[in-house]
């Protein structure tokens, strides 16, 4: 049992980066952290650095964080999305406005994590906090924000109602999140999942629990320039 | 096997109904039919035409109707809701006003099972059709009638958010209803439901899916006369 | 990545608070405290003393507790009931009385935060512990409690049971919570929330798993006092 | 492809009958009818008849009676509980006594199932239906038969609740069977099953959804005479 | 109970049509049929018709079709997608290009159904069938085709695994729909529908089970005209 | 908020001990330690020994037995079963014999806890180790021990194959406990409480996920004396 | 609508049918009919005549077979086990020895399906019927046709244990195969699909619900010939 | 209780160690050791140093690994693997080729579980890892590695896609192990384990989630030596 995986390994054996995937389909790529050792993520991200592409690392946890920073010193954390980008600042916003709404405190992570990722990508992003459906006219107060987005993602725990309240209001199609915020019955998310693919308004897609990073790509694609 | 079971056997065998149950609890008796056949419902029928109690019979299907109808000339039968009421007439209205809302048409069964409960259990009660939350303004117009009623019924499938958008404007309690309405995701209810039950507002409770009945006597009871 | 959230950050940036809801609902805010980091439920906490809206913090555990009595320091604190209330006396009650039914001790921390949010909410209220459904005898020994009351809350884990049996009894409404106490096939408060959504005796609603909060509130509405 | 099956094709071709099971558990056969073709079924009858072992046919329909009939015309049918017995007459009582408890008159099958089961076992059996939990009175009233019983299989769909409260008050051992009447969140049997499993009584133990067969055979082994 | 609902009813009492909604959020209004008597639907047909509002009716049956053709002769029916739309001609195309893109035959419903959806939202639309995953050199053969897209569309059953392969190959935003179809562990859908929610590739969103109609809607509003 | 729980609070408060349930039912009480603090055990162990009534406690961690013990210094504890006994020595058995079957070793400390429980109760009780399905051999190998007993308990986890496998190879009834213990898919235990529910053998029941304390109670009613 | 598809229309607009699979995999190509309409199956039927390529149709119905014989009437058809095979016979068998075994009568359609399967593909294949797990020396008396196999399939519903008990008998691998037979908490296969996963013996692996086909498939490949 | 379980106490109390079934099946016994003591390992560690026969140790934590290797101090430990191998090094490879592919790196502990047992099972084997179906030119580049294996494992969390594609290119079955790597709607495994089980492709089967030992098992008896 010689060949056992130790820290100092070649890259070939953990991971096959698929580093000129910016070019095949025009994003960055994405490292996702969890349940992957930090001395992995390091030597990741050494690897990212000799080639230059810009990288985002997803649900990062302290380790992680040392180990990244090690290797790209000038990298960007935000801490409550849990998300690592290099190089630290953006690209210069292009395409449409892409608009992320919390139903909640709770939610922040998340919209978090897609709000930061859609600008990663490229696209001029905002977001909005405390939304939830029970207080229709906080929603209703921020009908202008909500119609100017050309992507909206939505990001709700508990009773998920949010984006099919939101995509009953608007043109813009609706990116919505499930959080696995909440009570007993919520089931780890699995209630505002269902709560959203249930939802009575059309121009509502769903992407996993707690995939902040998914919704912000998606926006992001959504909101594209348009070359043709 | 000569004690087979026979259309014609004594009712003791089939049922030990609880007639003087409206005496102990102040509510008529009521019959859920499904699951039992028509000569086992005609014999109940007969029996509580003898006795003269006020009965409901829930969830019938036509060759019941004929049963109960053949014992219970008057008898009261709504096709819509499933639903057989003797005596014909429900009492004398007395207490709070209870309002029964559904979100869109697939859910009037069930609304109109709750409705005609609570009727004949002695309460005004009033019918709204087709709120559907992915139109606010639909609910917003109603506002008047919701903030009017001592006990709310709310009967949604599909992303099952109605309840809590109400919940949310009015001070009254509001019994939720799931149906088993909509699409694959929704699982036979299961989808609105636990959306009920992860409902962002306070004030909702909920009742099994498509229970009509349930919510009916539910709200009849939150409705009923203060007698302290 | 500069606008990472920072403790000392306005209010707005992390919950759109909605103080005046007592206004137009009735019945104070509640801030639903487990997912919220310490300093965000701080910030909170001292918008609710300048703006002097009595409120209830919910699921706290004990760094919120501390920072919510910084800005609170005469708040009350229930560990048993993970609640915090301010200000810490309940107003005067008005309205019907309110029973909480625990069934058995291991049930007694949601039974107790149903307990405060309706005496909070201006009920009267009082709890009855360990009545379990295999000892019926512990049951009909406080019939005539169960039948003065106008809003029963019955809390119950395992089984279920209780709920129904008590809805048997009484002509009140029963607002059932399950509990997420229990053997394996509870499943996290599965198995009782499935029994008491079949109830068999009418006059049951439930609330979500462990939400003793939800069902205290729900209470104090039904018992709430009657206006018109 | 000339293999295929075909009616006339002898009997080791379909079924391994054990028919000496009878001698090595003291038990006779039971042939379990749904799934299988009548043909399949009246090659079996035929081999049973020409043995002379006593069998039970359980979950037959029209045509699988049909068959059985043509082959032991004096087998006995019981259109109930879907059961079919040959000889047609329970062989002479022994042991304890069992008794079977309905929750509703919905499940008087699988009740009357076990019943039968039961007496063809060789034991003493009765039954009792429509004791529901939501009628605390018609348990108690019932107590005596309850305590003479070696053996007690209670049947009950919807919420299940019932054998927990018979287990209370008895020292015999209780055979939970939940049936798959019911609402929508009743699951087809989930719930009831879920929370006998999750009885707060012990004495109780639980056998597959609408299985009357097992908890007939189970209550039969229980209430055997004691040879030792 | 005279005031049971009867055919000739006005619309007003069984569904508050919303035919201004177009004007409010740019997209004709559906009816979803299936849950709905064909009355219902021909009182709504009428009404359609009198205002005339563009609208799509969806999961039809027979009855429900010969109801609309009743009052909108002209309709377009398709029997695949059960769908009926009128006025019968999609409008001319304008924005992006959609590709509808089916797993296997028996995906062709609920894939037509999302690709006479996208067209008469204002789409060009094209559908290719039979792209399994089984077989890559299938897919990797349309290359050109999915690259030319600005909205895709995958519908599969079974293993659900082809929208994650063709959104690694593409840079448009993909809308994966799971169908009902497939055995057993397909659980009427829930196996695809968690592998599209899990797919490893970002880039894709997902909607209800066998949810053409709301997939080939989202395509429509992904791929709309950039007004500003 | 001056009324909350505090350790030495009166019993009656926290528990509504039911500890002459051994006149009514004919075995002794048992206190489930899980969820329950240790002074409220504490508190319930001092009573015990004031009314000197035998009791078992159940699911006990370090500070439930340290509580215990300073109540009732003789009280025996077995840590692999996770219970505490007062008095420490059972009774003088009396009944048929019971056998205790564990597929694993990692199935003991539920196994143990039946065992226990058997014996505390007045049984005679005997424990088998590691008898897999896998290995067919082991079992046949204890044949005669197994065809001596009035009731059988059989502890599996993973596939749960073993009590249907034992049922077919004697006479007495089978209780069979499902275990947590296991991979992935056995999902805490569902996968063996399904396959024991699924059993093909009949004369298996099955009590809750890891409950050797229900197991153990049953055996030991059904190997009771016979007492007419 | 006139693109609409109609009976007649070219083979390449509802299935690209994949003929040269055979040679790419080494394995004929099999078409799944459920949920294809007949009209769909003749033109597939037609194409593989054209071609001459061997091909099974799966899951027929009688429509399907009609179709199928009308465009390839030298078919051979198996209703037991649906399906229909082109050539009629199989070619000459080589590679090891496929045995099929099934637990009871009801197993018999998928054990079939596999059977055949296995022999169209190329192999020696045999059936073994009704060895159920509740009778240990039925599956004893086989060990020898057991030993000399060099794939093993065993189909079984209700508790799914004889996969386990096989695979601990023998050394071959044993492909499982969960069937949809049996009581309620068998839902559908779920609970023997469950069970085989957690198989305590090495050696098992597990195909889709009643895929008789999958597991011939895969039978066939592991007993193929070794080339090298 | 003076029979309490303690170290030291003999191993057939433990486990009745099944050490000749090497000879009866033709491989080595494995020790799944989580859930059981370090104590309990150790015993068994030294019974298998005295009797010599060759053991895998699967589920290995610190603990357990310092009791194996204090009784077996030559024994192999593969951190990431959770594996300790006694004797240290694999037999001389005898049969076909296996090779396990790994779809991410976290992936990469059920992978190497698998391939260290295969090879000491008896074959030689390969790993590859993160060979996403996301990016399908990985896969294709390593077709003739695919295609020269005799059995291959694929091992792939979140979408679980990866085993239907490879099994779709090469004619060798393939054994899927679905791992609790992933986003909330993995639900610990159970989404890739639908979708391998409903793979599109046939020469799929699929083993438990995370079952690293059993697909290594299952390759190595798929790819044993032909004997005939």
């Amino acid at each position: 049992m010689a060949d056992e995986w130790e820290p100092g390994e070649a890259l070939r054996d953990i991971a096959d980066l698929d580093l000129d995937r910016a070019a095949r389909r025009g994003y960055p790529e994405a490292v996702y952290c969890e349940g992957k050792t930090a001395e992995q993520v390091g030597v990741i991200a050494a690897a990212v650095g000799e080639r230059g592409a810009r990288t985002l690392f997803t649900r990062v946890d302290k380790a992680h964080v040392e180990a990244i920073l090690a290797a790209l010193p000038d990298a960007a954390h935000d801490q409550t999305a849990r998300l690592v980008a290099w190089p630290p600042s953006p690209p210069e916003p292009s395409g449409g406005q892409v608009l992320v709404v919390a139903a909640g405190t709770s939610d922040l992570p998340v919209a978090r994590e897609a709000l930061l990722v859609a600008q990663h990508l490229g696209r001029s992003a905002d977001l909005i906090v405390d939304v939830g459906v029970a207080g229709l006219h906080r929603i209703l107060s921020r009908l202008d924000e909500l119609r100017s987005a050309r992507a909206i993602v939505v990001v709700a725990g508990m009773d998920g109602a949010l984006p099919g309240v939101v995509a009953g209001l608007v043109s813009a199609p609706v990116i919505a999140v499930p959080t696995s915020v909440g009570y007993g019955a919520a089931f780890q998310g699995l209630a505002p999942l269902l709560t959203m693919l249930n939802s009575c308004a059309p121009g509502v897609a769903v992407v996993n629990i707690d995939n902040g990073y998914g919704a912000g790509h998606m926006a992001a694609q959504i909101a594209a320039p348009v070359t043709s």
